[in-house]
């Protein structure tokens, strides 16, 4: 069982695994492996996965066979594990539980080859609709507290398997860095009886210098104190804390979005590696989290985080925002791809 | 001048390039540069370096000359500027100030080749007493709040040159992760009248299975809640804020055991590269700091941190700390360095 250690000093819980500790010799630094061949995640394989805990797939087809167009399963090698109570605990001065929660893979498409922004629209709300299917599910588990989706690109940026797959992992505690974005929106809440992510979105869009693009239901933007060279969020226009409340309107606004900010930075950046986050009020938390704003993260992985950022979470970012943007709202789409068949694609259009 | 911008959410600074921002283009992403030929910080291309700030050097030898065997120089592409006054202002809701502050570059050794845990003891103890008096004297500068001191070492953990160098930053406001410590040696002691590192010497002295080694002045473990994988920490015994009031005698037994922490984890982990952080009390804060305990924290770069890491400041690691200590401390250390004429060396002996 892994445990949930906290750090006695800053208060940072970390997950260690205790089952088979990493030796020393598991860490071949120089070799990037290159996986060939077999795909776990690859239609006729789905066998080779943990059993699905979800699917959107083909009426008739058998469960864990063939026929699906998004597939969730547990992770393999999961950072915590489902069973068990979390038996909060001491040893000395020190606090720690069982590691327990849930670690899914969804597997975005059947097509081994296509990158998040090539997947035709459609393809892209099927994603979000499993993905708000997974948190409203897990949220009923008493023992989570918060569900983290995220998504690794590239092996730079941690991916161990190519083919298109985004992850979620359900936590006993609020993670420290969605616990200090609440803490912010409610101070200038009690300040301002506002929301401080409204208040960013309305400047934003005063100013416009760091807008990449918007459609009716979302802003693309790269963050005044942006931490990383074309760090860039997507932000719903209008006040909501829940990802998984979304309306069902605006499932086809953010994939289009979505996928509009992925190929602007792809063209940009020549295709980084890079990694999301989703950040939305904990699920089980009723009392604070309405002065939240669900947003999405994007950071592709253009520098190396040195020893100034690890020792101060500081950082240091050699790309002005306002730069950044400009770059992104420059490049110039690619045609639209063709309108899938029954499919409610249509045109990317820049705003500028 | 670059620009420190305070993310209006959490509250963190960053630092923005604002000069001439990296365009999109100079994020080349597989090149890995290999400098060869030309070295600035090698003996004899003093005047390729900005001009030293301080310098251990030979009796008689001219300034920005040979004749050295540490020397310290500002950084030639600094994160931030010494001169100018810090200009806090408003954009909109947002806070920025001038980025203003000092970086230096400490030059270890005049030998290129030599790694730090290759250095002889009195070369180590020379870099430390350089560290030392550049602390002292930055923080007579009062637009200065802190001192960061980092190395990195190996081209995935940061460094651009080679040639061995330590790091210093010294900025206008207290990082982020330096007030959170603070902050919880506060809390502790305001219920323990205790600090809360002498606690945890005192515990790891106890069970001692996370322990690496020590002297009479130091103790080197690994963290109950590391972040990562053999993250290894060095903490003086005795209770002391501030490194620069490190008693003279504790710079010997300092170098004696930072060597042998860098010697074991080259042995253990193929040497790998890493990255280094000084945590010490704000130089020019008089107030709380008392209840502080200055340390190292020497992290080796063996995993990629990713979304999810990212995303909420939460860590997954998959070495338990109590198997990366016993892999440090069964390292078969190798037969002390031969004593260079006129230095304190000794030979290195394992605790256990």
């Amino acid at each position: 069982m892994p445990e949930l250690r906290k750090d006695p000093v800053v208060g940072r819980w970390v997950i260690i695994s205790t089952e088979r500790g990493k030796r020393p010799s598991d860490f071949g630094r120089f070799e990037t492996p290159r996986r060939e061949g077999f795909c776990p995640f690859c239609p006729g394989n789905e066998s080779k996965t943990p059993p699905e805990v979800y699917a959107d797939r083909d009426p008739g087809t058998p469960r864990d066979g063939p026929g699906w167009h998004v597939r969730v399963v547990s992770n393999k090698f999961p950072a915590l594990q489902i069973e068990g109570e979390l038996r909060r605990r001491g040893e000395g001065m020190y606090d720690k539980m069982n590691g327990v929660g849930a670690h899914e893979v969804i597997v975005e498409t059947t097509q081994h080859e296509l990158e998040t922004s090539e997947l035709p629209i459609e393809q892209l709300e099927r994603v979000i609709l499993a993905l708000r299917e997974r948190m409203s599910d897990l949220a009923k588990d008493k023992r989570f507290r918060y569900i983290q989706v995220f998504k690794n690109h590239g092996e730079a940026a941690g991916a161990s398997l190519e083919h298109g797959h985004t992850q979620l992992i359900a936590t006993p505690i609020i993670p420290r860095r969605v616990v200090e974005e609440i803490h912010g929106c409610t101070q200038h809440f009690e300040q301002k009886e506002r929301c401080i992510f409204c208040d960013i979105v309305d400047q934003e869009m005063d100013t416009s210098t760091r807008i990449v693009c918007q459609n009716e239901d979302f802003i693309v933007l790269e963050p005044f104190a942006a931490r990383f060279p074309f760090e860039t969020w997507v932000l719903p226009r209008l006040h909501e804390p829940f990802f998984e409340m979304m309306p069902r309107s605006s499932v086809h606004t953010l994939a289009l979005i979505f996928r509009e900010m992925l190929v602007r930075m792809n063209i940009a950046l020549n295709r980084p590696p890079y990694n999301y986050v989703l950040h939305t009020a904990p699920s089980n938390d009723w009392e604070q989290p309405h002065h939240y704003h669900w947003h999405i993260e994007l950071m592709p992985k253009l520098t190396k985080v040195a020893g100034f950022e690890w020792g101060t979470g500081f950082y240091i970012n050699p790309t002005p925002p306002e730069e950044a943007a400009a770059y992104l709202r420059e490049v110039v789409l690619p045609p639209a791809p063709i309108q899938t068949p029954g499919g409610q694609d249509r045109p990317v259009v820049p705003v500028r």
